[in-house]
This record gives C-alpha cells, structure tokens and sequence, in this order.
C-alpha cells in the first residue's frame, strides 16, 4: 500500500488529535507504515471548526464519508451509539475499514460488527476504545499471543481512580471529590458511565473478548461502581495496608471465565495500588510470560489519538488480521468467584459483639486475617454507642461469603449496613 | 500461511521453552496466528536432553538447520556471539527467517545483519532480546508508531536491579549482593556483563534504534555500571527520598541523541523506583502519548519463549515489516547532557568545607536543591575526623559539573574522592 486515505468523522477532541497527530509526525508515520496515511475528507454535524484541514474536503453529512469512493478507511470519533452504528453499518456495507475510540459501540455491538466487517475482509481497529493510548489491545492479540491468560485486572476508568485518589489523598467524601472531578473536566455532568462501572465494563467487555477468543458479551460483566465507597474505608483500608481501586477483573479458571468491575482493597506494595489521578495501568497475568503490566494515559485527545493512528498504521503495514472471537466458555455467577473480602461492620460497642461474628464466620469455614474495633475519629459520625467492627478475611466462596453476612447483619448488636469491598490476592506486580 | 515450520537451534532453557510453550498452546496459538506452528528440526550442539521433541528431527550439527529446506524459519536460542553470527549469515543466504533472544548479536551486528535479512525480504524478529518477555519493541515500533518519542528510560538489567534492591532492602554492601545474586542463579559466575552495564547497553541500543530509527551502533553507548555503588550511598539517598537504579537512558532532543546505561537517583514517587528484584520496566514518553509505561519479568525460560512465539506469531501473520533504521541522529557526548546530580563529599569535619564547596557550585552556576552533613553511622569507616557531604544539585550541563568537581576534589578539607550519581528528572509515572 502507498497511500491510505482517510476519513475522519467528529472533530471534537479526539479527531483534532488525529488530524494535528497526521500532521505532525507526518514523516515517521510514513516511515514506520512505509505508506502516507493522508486524510482526505472530514464530516462533521456541526460546523467546521478553526483547524487545519490541510488538502482534507469538508461536510456535515456523515454520509459523505461512506459515499466518497477515495476514502479507504474511516475514522469514527463521534462516540455516542445511533449515529456511530448506523455509520459503520454503512461503512462496512460501502466497504470500508473502520478505526474507532467508540467502546460502548464495540463492547455492545461488537458482537454484530465484527462479524460483519471479517466477511468483508475489512479491518476494524479499536485499540483506542481501551485504556486510551496504552496499546494494550495490541499487547494482549500479539505480544502475548503464545500466552494462556489466567487474569486481567486493571484500573480502567480515569474518572473513577481520580475520585478515589482524591479521597485518599485529600480525604474527601465521594461528593466532594465528584464534584472537584467535575471542576477539573475529568467527569462529565451525569458522571453516572464512569462512575457506576458501566464504562469499565465497556472496556473489560472487549479485553476479555480478545483475551480469551469469546465473543463481545457485555451484558454478563458484574458491575459495581464506587458511588459506595466512603471516606471512612478508605482510611481504615489504609489503616490496614491497602488502598481502594476500581478494578476491571477477569479470570479463567476451571470454573469458568469471570468478567467483573468492582471496587477492591489492593495491598499497597502491588503496583496497581500506585496509580494515581487519571492513570491507567492493566495488569496481565499469562503462563509463559507470568505477570506484566502496562501503564498510562487513559483518556484524552493526544492519548487516544495515538491508539488510532496506530491502528491506521497496522492497516497501511498489511498487520489486519483479527483474532476469532469464537470460544465458548461458562461465564461464573459473582457469587461463585474466590476472594477475600473486607469488612466494616457498625456494632454497639460492648463486649461479646466480635465473638458472635467471629462465630458466625467461624460455622461457615471464614478465616480472619486481621480485624481490629475501631474508635471514631473526629470526623466521623458522632455516635457514641456503637463502632466500626473492621475484619479482612481469608479467601473464601462469595456465596458463602453472602450467607455469614446475612446471620452477621442480623445479629442484635449490629446497627447498620455492612459494607463489604473484595480484596484483591497478593500479586508479583 | 497454513503452516509455519520452525527449525530451532539451542536446547537451554530458551530452547526448552519455546519447545514447551509452542506444544503447550498450540491451539490458541494456531488460533491467533491463523496457523500451524510446528518445530520440524532441532539442533543442539550437545546430546540430545530429556525434553519431548515431537516429531522434530534431532541433529548434533548447526548447519543441518539451515541445509534442511522445510525449514522455514530459525529460532537462534544458543546465545553468544561466534557460532550465532556465522548461523544467522548462513541462514540469511538460505533464505530462512530468524527469530533470536541474542542481545548482544543483534545490538553489535544488526548493523551487518538487518539489511542482509531486508535485501531478502526476510523476517527478522528480536524481540526476545530487550526486556524478556515484556513485548516493549512491538510497542515501539507498532503501538507507540504514531509518536515521536521524547525519552525512554529502562530498568533492563535484571542481576543489577536485584543487587541493588538487595543492598537497598537489606543493607548489603555490592559484594554481599552480588554473591546472593549468583547463589540465587541471577548472576553469572563471572558478572562483568550485567554489572558492568554491558547488557543494558545491548539492549538499550536495539531500543534507541527501533524508537528514533536510527541503525544499530553500541559503541557509541555510554556505559556505567554499578560496582561503584556504595550501601551508605542507598542510605543517603534513602534518606533525601530517592532509590538508587541502574538505568538504560536515551533522550533525543535539539542537542542531539544520547544513549547511555548508569546508576541514577530516581525519586521515591516514580514508578520505576519500585520496580524491584529481577523484574524489568521501561518508561516511554512521547508526543501524543504522554508516559507509559511496561512492565514484567525480564529473563528466564518461558518469558524469553513468550517474546520469541510472539515473533513467530506475527511471521505467521505477516506482519513482518521491518521499521527503517536509517535515520542519522547526531550522537550526545556524556559531557553534554544535563542532569541533577547526587554529590557525596568526604570532608574534614570543620566550620567552613561546606562554604566553600557552595562557593565553586555557586561559580560554576550550579544551584543546590538539597543538602546534609552527615553523622557516621554505626557501619561506616570509623575516622572521625571527617563527614560526609551530601549535595543534591538542580539541572546542570554535566561539563559544567565536571569542571566544578575537578575544583571540590582539590579542597585541601577533601579528603577522598567524591561519588557522583546523577538524579533522574521527576515525571508523571
């Protein structure tokens, strides 16, 4: 290929990156692909904005796009789901390859797409649609295609890990920290997506698909966001050695294949536990390279704009060939993954009250790992006939897990609701 | 490409692992790469060991490998430098690909070697030479491709970095250490290489060519090792917040290219710091991407095979474009970079040395960021007449420093030399 023609679709902050990334480092990409990735044509809803479009025609019919017979592929950074979907069913139709950030569109109708796109040999390149410009994608397809993946675990969510380093930090609530979130641009007005997991799962959705051959399946992953996560865990977690993360989590096991987000404690000398702000880190667990991770920006114009030319660059290189998404394997219930799990249990504060939990725990085969009964501190809520009961147990069942905390928030003395965060295991990484 | 036959030369622990990992994931294996990948012949200079061959043909003789025609590729995993490199030309005249873990081949004959495979149309795929298995040239030369790439910074030697994690944790003294390193099998009998900084320079120069596309040129590496490394300078460093690493460096800026191996100071909050034990990790900053960065086990069997079976993997595939080394970057003098540095000056313990030496710092335009007149510890040499000086400077020319140095020796209150370790700059990851 000499020449790979483009077009771009949005010229919100990810596509200015790709036209101002083209531009820039116009000649290593030439000579790095052996191709000139040129962009061609440019559709936009709205008006054309003040950036340089160089040769590049402009539209606001998307539509342009797929009708232009000199463009080879295109470039999708409108995000959103209609008008994304109906433009690369169009696209693929007017065959076209496809590069997107989109990983709403891939996570939920990968599943169609993709498909779709391979009968036509068409590439469709999204490694920005996972972890921004980490190419973590590539990694997990290629470098470590020899591997049988046992686990992923990774802070994949910017917006999320912002808000609990911020916590941690500054001990701020969940609301105040949202807010400052707000503020700095690193969550949008209705932050629900990031913050209740739903992006997270998006992303796990198709690292899990690539990891392991299945096909996009995101309404199986289990999703717990950290709306919950009080300041007050945070600190006693920290007490305990641990900092709070929003991890992404899949394992493979004899059980099956285990696709989660959810808040854990991960012990501070992991690395995962050091990744701070906006950051995002995967940490990959495989037979023959064992454990590996990979850290940077998860989200930006810049950042993402570097996974898709990427991709435009594996296009030009011949590097197109997709990894079948067609295994089946059982996906595991939550309730039947191991863990350890951390325990905040509010109890009036007399003697006797851990021996009735340690018991409870004890007839269901839970071991303590540590446990300690607090005092309030200054800030916290000024009642003074009960404290917070913290324990960390052993690896144990999550059902049988659920069961103890049934008897356990039962019990006379317990005056509240239990809060329950898994613990991630100790780790090389 | 249906099927993919592999001759493989060397039966160490490499060998074994690509033999083992090819066997083990054959269907994953096949599944991504769209291919049977088969080892069909294999040579090892010494008797055949107890490892299950398959249907592989067992030779005693290199060059039956190269003579066999279903041979389509050679994995070179012999290591050294005479019988490797007569392989791989010999193999490149019989037109087979080849695929290699040997750092040293590569980085001082890639120069010869690379455009030999080219002329052919050849693969040639290394990545089993930086790093181990962490898949960093992939990065390079595929993720990242769209970025101009700033600075990569790298713990790539894995017997130093357990060494000096050793001294740090444990408080060895550097013979302490190395001898644990070479009961434990991370050092060899004789270590010159990797405590030398010789194997950090290899790989740091396949890196520095695949990232700015310039070709191969070792020698032009400047290389520090860390024999000189005291305990009381991880003490102090410690002390001041920063651990001491020994790190693979290259910047490419208006001055030029610099490309160098040498103990630095790195501050407590970077994640390099905490990469510990025989672990590897390369930061990588550039233009679109910001820093990344890489992480995972740098050496052993299986890690190796990881990289290698994903070369393999991507001949299968045909990704096999070789990125141009042709670039001609002018080289930095060490004298020429800038950098903060680490001072320790023994001097007589009197009113007045520390003036004096601020005086030729403050002449030379050097500002001080830190500074501490240190107590003998329990452990150190007991004279009691002198202290030592501990100066962090900022950013200087290290020309500069070196003129100033030369003035601070020859202080009659100096009574030693003076230990200089340069302190990295402080970054996002």
């Amino acid at each position: 290929m000499d020449k790979l023609r483009v077009g771009l679709c949005g010229l919100g902050t990810v596509g200015q990156g790709v036209l101002s990334l083209l531009q820039k480092n116009a000649e290593i990409i030439s000579q790095r692909s052996g191709c000139v990735i040129e962009v061609v044509r440019v559709a936009s809803r709205t008006e054309k904005p003040q950036v340089d479009l160089a040769a590049a025609i402009f539209s606001t019919r998307i539509d342009d796009l797929v009708e232009d017979d000199s463009v080879d592929v295109i470039v999708e950074a409108i995000g959103g789901s209609n008008a994304a979907l109906s433009l690369f069913r169009s696209a693929i139709s007017a065959k076209k390859h496809i590069i997107t950030a989109n990983k709403a569109l891939i996570a939920e109708h990968g599943v169609e797409l993709i498909p779709l796109a391979q009968d036509k040999t068409l590439f469709m390149g999204y490694e920005a649609a996972v972890a921004g410009g980490i190419p973590i994608l590539k990694v997990l397809r290629e470098g470590l295609a020899g591997n049988t993946v046992s686990k992923i675990a990774g802070i994949i969510n910017g917006t999320s890990n912002f808000i609990l380093t911020a916590m941690s930090q500054a001990g701020d609530d969940f609301k105040t920290a949202l807010k400052e979130a707000q503020d700095l641009g690193y969550a949008e007005a209705d932050p629900t997506f990031d913050i209740e997991g739903v992006d997270a799962a998006h992303k796990l959705t198709i690292m899990a698909s690539l990891a392991f051959g299945v096909p996009m399946d995101f309404s199986s992953v289990y999703m717990e966001g950290i709306s919950t996560i009080s300041a007050e865990d945070i600190r006693y977690a920290s007490d305990l050695g641990y900092r709070i993360k929003h991890l992404g989590i899949c394992t493979l096991d004899d059980s099956g294949l285990s696709v989660r987000v959810h808040p854990a404690l991960v012990p501070d000398g992991q690395m995962l536990a050091n990744v701070e702000g906006v950051m995002n880190a995967v940490k990959i667990e495989s037979d023959a390279l064992g454990a590996s991770m990979y850290m940077g920006p998860g989200a930006g114009g810049l950042p993402t704009a570097s996974s898709i030319v990427g991709d435009l660059i594996d296009l030009a290189r011949g590097n197109t060939r997709a990894v079948p998404l067609v295994n089946q394997i059982d996906r595991m219930d939550i309730a039947n993954i191991t863990s350890a799990y951390y325990l905040r249990i509010p109890a009036i504060d007399r003697p006797g009250v851990l021996a009735e939990v340690a018991q409870i725990l004890s007839v269901h085969g839970i071991s303590i790992e540590a446990v300690t009964q607090r005092e309030h501190r200054q800030n916290d809520v000024p009642e003074n006939d009960w404290v917070p009961v913290i324990i960390i147990t052993d690896q144990v069942l999550e059902f049988t897990m659920n069961s103890a905390l049934e008897r356990i928030q039962e019990l006379g003395d317990v005056v509240g609701d239990i809060a329950r965060i898994r613990v991630e295991s100790p780790g090389v990484l």
